[in-house]
């Protein structure tokens, strides 16, 4: 099995020691974003992956993908062009203190300003089974839409499974209009196979009036011939946090159990579930395996430092098989 | 509003990685002290702050008031004598083991050693609107004490807003007997138009023999014309930890919500929460509102790293709005 | 009082700010094993302590070294010879996500490589009152096998009393078949006045076939003349974490009371139960406040860094005392 | 004396360990530019100073703004506006191994994307006495050029010295041709009455065809009135470093000794040097002491972390006095 | 060009901040080895590069993969086996204070437990141009001996360039006699292309009597159809320190100049000339250039830290360009 | 051979990364002290030694003595009274910048407040065949001078050596007049068999007006039956350092070779030197070799991090032998 991953890398820059960036001046930096995250976890599961991304020309573009090898994912896929990486500082929170992330621009990195026609996709495809485009492609500029969108395209023709991310958020799109976005969406979901998302980005970004989730959920994978559709969210309770997932496939909704949740750096825990789900649905477990195995994999991402989870198969039936409560493994 | 605090600053020592000082040679220093930590988080929620102290005249009292200003406190009103600064240790907690702190002496420090008629507090007081005296300077010696006492008067005069912290400490006081510690609290209320502390306080220190707790605040209030009294604590529930804090005003309490606590570093609740009250009153809203803006404020704290509190009132607001329950912002 | 320790000592290195082995390269460093913890946590209690072990003939023997006499333990017994120190990778846990121990070969170290005839016990047992001696060197190797028994022995002839610590871990016997491993504790446990085990210890590994676990432990503790036999264990009882712990003398099984745990670093907890019952039984303070203390002293020890416990009796009591619920000492 | 700043503030990230970053993961920031190490030097020789720039209204802008505190500047003329900071890595270098400078986009900062017409130079400049304009921002773009040339131009009309450093690199103008950048300098230089660069900054920027020296910056200073041009350089002599200044005024050209570096951070040196002169000038010392006060500070600067020089007079005298001699101070 | 190197690889723990392993608990750890370091070097050149070795089947093993790859260096011939890796101490020196290496047992790791017999060298050497062997597996056990000499045998007969290090070290010998390793030598050298070494490897190990350097060279080529040797040496004048190489072919010596050092870290020398050799010879440069160019790399390499060079020939050649002058690159 | 060492153990902060106390918050904590420094020495040396001081009874005092048995001194002449460490800071130099010490006040510390006659100098004197005193008692305060002039007297009467450090410094001593100092010193030296000073201090502080350098040192030997007297300087010729050292005895003055200092941390040379001295009197050596020794001993100790050495002989004799050329031991 072999996945590629489209998508904008990103430098993380962590205050130490769960201060904030008023008090430290240490920083830990590590190499991320939707496609690397996916990527590591499926690499650390065992298949084959490459990033198809762009990357500055000098130090720091070569100390990022030094860090995408790192992670297990092939960087021959990689282009060298212009100066900047996107970066984001995180400050990590304290029960009811929140984690906080604090972007700086992205707009001007090496992966913004690549001219979409620049990508050789036929020839990143060769060889690749399974394709994933993270949906911030599509708020970032026309180019990187255009380049996701063609990917999508290309990638469908030649029947490559093809995994997208909504990944929406309203403050990455302070400047785009509900319209605009909806439509780019509806654009690139006619080539998709298998969708992560939210309730709400059916309601609210695609604009389905649909009440009955079970509906909800057939009506749109009909409408863009879907085969799956999934998402995770998190409940509080009694002060608690706790994970849970669902899966829906031909007109079924699969629900996890809910999890509690122990968290040490929150980000990255959809990136978790996702390959989760792409683990499961490559090995063909059963739904309720499937999700259970993702939601462990999220659990087990979101209780460990930095975004990419490094997980492996074993690792994660353990939590499984413990129930989460052996605590130490020698 | 430009608020003054008159107090001692010290130096703090935090062992690295929750490890205790016999297990690590790695240090994080902060500049911490009451007045610091309440116009720390004055400053941060807008309003003028300088701090009327003595530093050594050294490389550590450049290192400190250059702390200072990083807390967006000025440091015009700092004096630069003598060559000690008080210090402690810091060991931070976990569970069942407590944060230690262990002080270094200070009453060989500038700031114990400085003339209490030294001072031109006229001068300091130029454009002050409210003025902070931490009661830790009655117990420390004859300067600090003289100086905190002359410091209400001059500022009571002068019609500027008198706020004052018992922070009372039995361990601080081994060598004063109870009526000098009495009688020295006794002659600076009368200067007071805020106060801070406990229902202990006034039965312990000043014998107040009033068991309704109401009644106990009415007498209080009343003899010393004061205008405010409030104070917090902790409550441990079934293993878990709480916080909630009253504040006195015309014979009435009004009292907070509890709030649970998830503790990093417990140095510094009561300044949080007093830096609240006082925004509160500044900014004259309901009495329920500024408690729950005060408790916010000292659990974030709580939740946070060292003394001095850093957040804006859009954070706190953010706690409160979403009920700590937010456990990422981006 | 002055007790003696045999057992092999280890580096261990922990990998910083709670991250995994892929994603950090800064290590933190300590040295540990059985005796190291126990005598450290003795030492701490008042009483004189020596370790009986091999270290490696080099900086990092040295530094072994240095590391035993600033826990408070005598170097004086001992040896250098050889290259090879035991050492093993931590990766602290959070929540779900367990504490994994890595270790790297021990089979070549100084302490195994020792000839067991080599060894002058009685020079070492010179003024000694108790003699403690780690099981796990029944499963290393014949030299440290013979050595521990020879050990036992001849303390046991000087009228020593011995202690001795099952430590069996299925991890470290793969290789030994299970009638000679049960025949070489057989053969030690006659030397044995105090011993710290398990239930399971007795009836896995030693075949006893007592279903009542008093009589279980009568019979045990009859077979081989055992004085003290006593254990600790964790329960895990809505998502939440207990520890407790048994004594059992004359015919009669004393239970603690299971006391909350929040974890900081699992390693070492049966270490620290092990030394607050013998400082309890060296007190000859009644069996439930002995059950109290080491429950204590090893809540404690799981509440803070490294596996060696550095608590003195005060802050055992402390924490009784408050019942765990002060969490600032100043 | 009151001394203001206008520039670029930017964030800078260390490589720990004088590492690489590929090998590692560890940075330590801090807040730079040359107007900042230019007025943290001055405020610690004891003038006022602050800063007329524009920072993200962001955890990131206040993170720059508190760091701009402590080095003793004050903030009051910081804008708040955007989202981005521009920023830089910094690899320590070693012998034959050159430090290394990596930027990331600085087009798209807060400073770069201010309209100019929106800062209120009026009122900057009240108590105002002297102003220091960095050359960089006719690099960066139309607006920072046009707020630069406007400051200069309301400032000189208000009578303030004007100081102006040309800081021009080439690396920074790849897509300016020389006319362009020409032009732009020569409109400033009419308001300026004390410029910092190079011999070459006039033969090969300005077009100046004469090669005696003194003749050449006798033409330069008649061409723009102005009253004081000075800069440093390096020179490599068997393998060890010197560093050296000139000052040229009323027709005569004045040079320092050469003194030998010892460099830890090689950032910033220019800036230490025009601190020294600007001071130099301030308190009308001879032009042979400026000259070696000035690069008595930049020696000290190079020898030490960070941009931003934070070296007293006494310190810079002691250097002097002791001709770098005396490697102990208690 | 594709690479493949046979050998050890290792851990690395680097005591922090220059000190000693008895002042500090903290490490820096690394993954390294002869293999490691030179292919580290060549990739950053732009060569394919594939490791063929044994890592323990354990998170360690994993951790040194993760390193391994992010050098560039593809991991697809590694075999995982056994749970020990080898490992070493690195305590940093600071002039007439030497750096120290304390290397743990190596003869209990994965890659010596190994069965020479599992290797699959047809398939590991399929695509591959050159071979590099590291002298050391001579010295280690049978397996690694009979594993090296088998490799360079099928390497040789399917024409592959053969390069072999001497690596002689006596320390590593200390069981080995003199005749026994010169045999072992005299068995791989026949299948030797390039090989580097000193002039005393040919001396004392393999027993040439001859005085002359050229005529040896000559000798030891001509017996063993060797087409290239070279080798590196460090030389002491007034308390500096110098870097030099030669390089034979043909019946000639080259030398190149003797370049100063400023060492932070010196392992790893020989290793960043060899892979200078190696480059240049790919290249087919002249042979005064394939010797500025491998001492330049080696220069730079023991000016940074760590054993893995990581310079790109811009780097190196900006170095040779700038005569090591240039002290910071922007 | 057992040592006793008297005087004031001290915590010295050393901020971390060469930066200066306004430019981090990381400090690294050792614990120091000139007869700490001089006993970790001998201890490393091979001999017993055992400080007599008096440390808080709290957490620091504890961290203290450990860290002092971590050296290889017993702990068991320490008393616990008080609260108060002294301290210090330490900044690092570079080149022509200083390294700079802070004290924090050292009149509070537990040592200075201990009562002299309240310490047991004859039990401490059993075993014992040498005793070293700090020259910095004499200037404290009373007691600790009282203290130091007592057990002088009871160790001469019991014909233990006494040795005597003068370690005169004028930052210490302003409050004192130089008749009052001159005066304490001619009452503890005639119980003084090895005396460290420098010409300087016979001429200064002694008033001698002896211009010829050996009949100084013969007249003083001679007033005060002196054996040995020993001292070292620094030289800097060509911006290079140099550290040498004499020896006199018996009317002669032995010099030794000036050797080059590569400085990592300057403080401590001193005793570094003495201990050095004392190891080659104690083994009867040559006095050529006792200089060369204690020469080689101070420059390794100023070549690594913090005060107190921890050279073996083997080091010392290893860096004699390579004259400090040899740059990797492995």
């Amino acid at each position: 099995m072999n996945i590629l991953a489209f998508g904008e890398v990103m430098l993380r820059f962590t205050v130490a020691d769960r201060m904030m960036l008023e008090q430290s001046d240490q920083l830990t930096m590590s190499t991320v974003g939707t496609g690397v995250n996916l990527l590591s976890s499926l690499a650390h599961f065992g298949y084959e992956t490459s990033m198809l991304t762009v990357l500055p020309d000098n130090p720091i573009g070569k100390k990022a993908a030094a860090d995408v090898r790192k992670l297990g994912i092939s960087d021959k896929n990689i282009l060298y062009r212009g100066k900047n990486l996107g970066s984001f500082f995180v400050e990590l929170g304290q029960g009811a203190r929140p984690q906080r992330v604090t972007y700086q621009d992205r707009l001007s990195s090496s992966f913004c300003l690549m001219n979409a026609d620049d990508y050789d996709f036929e020839k990143a495809l060769i060889g690749v089974d399974m394709v994933h485009i993270c949906g911030i492609a599509l708020s970032l500029n026309r180019q990187t839409r255009k380049a996701a969108l063609h990917l999508a395209e290309v990638a469908h023709e030649r029947h490559k499974t093809v995994c997208f991310d909504f990944n929406y958020r309203m403050s990455l799109n302070e400047d785009n209009n509900h319209e605009t976005m909806k439509k780019r969406y509806q654009k690139i979901l006619p080539f998709v196979d298998i969708a992560f998302g939210s309730r709400r980005d059916l309601t609210d970004l695609l604009d389905y009036q649909v009440d009955d989730e079970t509906k909800l959920y057939q009506k749109f994978c009909q409408d863009y011939q879907i085969n799956f559709f999934a998402g995770s969210k998190r409940n509080f309770i009694d002060n608690r946090k706790y994970f849970e997932g669902f899966l829906f496939h031909h007109d079924k909704i699969y629900r996890s159990a809910a999890k509690e949740l122990n968290i040490l750096d929150r980000i990255g825990s959809g990136d978790a579930f996702a390959s989760g789900i792409l683990t499961g649905l490559i090995e063909k477990w059963d739904f309720e395996d499937i999700l259970e195995f993702a939601i462990a994999n999220s659990v087990l991402a979101q209780a460990s430092m930095n975004d990419s989870p490094i997980f492996s198969k074993a690792d994660v039936f353990h939590y499984i098989d413990t129930d989460g409560k052996n605590d130490l493994i020698r």
